[in-house]
C-alpha cells in the first residue's frame, strides 16, 4: 500500500527503488505484494548471502555505483572528497559498534567488535596505524593540513546517513545494528568478484602504480586487508544471532 | 523529605546512611535539608576532588571497607570471591564505558574510553594481556580451571549492581556514566593516600612477598598501574565536561 501510494503520486525516491529493485512495469502493482515478498525472503540464500547478494547487485552490479566506478583510477579531487566525508563515518563506526558493545550478552559479539574498533579507530601504536589516522595522512599526503581535514564540516548527505546510522544504534536491536553497519565493510572486500561483482573497490593496479601517493596506497590497501575478515565473519555471526532470536525478517 | 520519612519507618539502609555520611542525632531532623545540600555541594572542592574526598571517605577512612580490609593480606577464599564476582565487572565494564562510547560527540572521551576498554578487556596481544585475561589466570592459578570461572554465576549483590550500572548506561548523560564507572577506579588508585586515605587497596608488601602466586601479583600490579590514569584522568574530564553542559549537581 505504502510503495503503490507513492508511486501515485510519482514520488522519485520509490519509483526509481521499485525500477532498480523489482519492477519497472506499471503494470505489475497487483504483484507487488508478492514481488516484494519474494526480493526481501532471506531463507533461501540466508541472512549472510542475502545480504552480500543485493549489496553487490547495488555497489558492483551492471550499473556501478557512482563512487565505485570513480574510485578504480581515482583523481585527486575525488580522493580529498573520501578524506572529508569519510572522518566523519568513521567516528560514527565507533559509536555504532559501540551500540552493539552496550548492549549484548554475547561475549563473541563483543569481541568481534572491539577488535573491529581498534583496527578501524584506536591502532596499535606506531607500528600499526589505525584506519582513522591512515586517512588523515591521505588527506596531508593530498595537500590538507590535518587541522583543515578535522574542521570541515560533512556534507548534508552524510550528516543525514551519520544521524540514520546512529538511530539504527539508538533504537534497534543490536544485531540489526552488527547487520546495518558491517554490510557496508563489504564495499572494500576484494572477494566480492567470488560472487558475481562485475569489478571492486578500487582497481588493484592501483596499489603497484605510481599514480597515487604512497599513504593513499596505505590506506587503501588497510580496508583491501580488514574487510574481507571485517565483513564475513560478523555477517555470519548476524545470520546466526538472527536466527536465534527469531528476528531474521 | 524522602528521608525524614524513611527515617521514621526505621528503614535500614536509610538510618545507616544518615549515620556515617550526615548525623548520628535525630535531633537534627530539622536541619537535614541543609546538612544534605551541604553533604552533597561540590562547588569548593570541584567535582573530581568531591568524588575523591567521598569515595575515600567510604573505603579508605576510619571504618574501612571490609573487602579493602581482607584485600590487605587476603586469604585464597578472598582472592577466589574476587576473581568469581569481578569477571562480571569487567564485562560490565566494556558495556558501560560503551555506552559513553555511543552517545558522546568528544574526540578527547572517545579516545580516553577506547584506551581504557582496550587496556581493561581486549589487551595488547601477548606481550600485554588485558586485566581480564590477567584475572582469569589469577583464578587458574588459585585452582580454579577457566571454564568453572567463566560459567559461574554472578551473586545477587553482584547481578544487582552490574544491573544498575546497565541502567545508569543506557538511562543517564554519558558524562553522569563516566563519573559513576571512573570514580570506581580510584579503589586500586595507589596515590589516595596523598588524599587522606589511611590505607591503600592492598598492603603493597604483597606485591613483593611470597604469600601469593605470580599471577594474582600480575593482576593487582596492572591496576596499581592502570588505576592512576584510569581515574585521575577521566575524572578530570568528567569536571570539565560536567561544567560545560551545566549538570554538576
Amino acid at each position: 500500500m505504502h510503495f503503490s501510494g507513492e508511486t501515485k503520486k510519482s514520488d522519485v525516491g520509490h519509483v526509481m527503488w521499485l525500477n532498480r529493485n523489482i519492477t519497472k512495469d506499471i503494470g505489475d502493482e497487483p504483484r507487488l505484494p508478492e514481488l516484494l515478498a519474494s526480493f526481501l525472503d532471506a531463507s533461501d540464500l540466508g541472512l549472510r548471502r542475502w545480504i552480500k547478494h543485493r549489496f553487490i547487485e547495488r555497489f558492483f552490479g551492471d550499473r556501478p555505483h557512482p563512487f565505485v566506478l570513480s574510485l578504480q583510477h581515482p583523481s585527486r579531487a575525488v580522493l580529498l572528497g573520501y578524506v572529508l566525508e569519510h572522518q566523519h563515518f568513521l567516528r560514527q563506526w565507533v559509536r555504532s559498534l559501540s551500540w552493539v558493545l552496550a548492549k549484548t550478552d554475547s561475549v563473541e559479539a563483543t569481541k568481534e567488535e572491539l577488535d573491529n574498533i581498534t583496527t578501524e579507530f584506536y591502532g596499535f601504536g606506531d607500528a600499526k596505524p589505525s584506519h582513522y589516522e591512515l586517512l588523515l595522512r591521505m588527506g596531508e599526503s593530498l595537500g590538507l593540513n590535518r587541522e583543515e581535514i578535522l574542521s570541515t564540516r560533512p556534507l548534508q548527505a552524510t550528516a543525514e546517513a551519520i544521524n540514520t546510522w546512529q538511530v539504527i544504534g539508538e533504537k534497534r536491536h543490536w544485531v540489526e545494528t552488527m547487520a546495518a553497519m558491517h554490510s557496508l565493510e563489504l564495499i572494500a572486500n576484494r572477494d566480492v568478484k567470488k560472487d558475481g561483482a562485475r569489478l571492486t573497490y578500487f582497481d588493484p593496479s592501483i596499489l603497484k602504480s605510481g599514480e597515487m601517493t604512497e599513504q593513499t596506497k596505505a590506506f587503501l590497501w588497510e580496508g583491501y586487508e580488514a574487510d574481507v575478515e571485517h565483513s564475513e565473519v560478523p555477517l555470519e555471526m548476524v545470520e546466526r544471532f538472527a536466527n536465534n532470536f527469531g528476528i531474521v525478517d
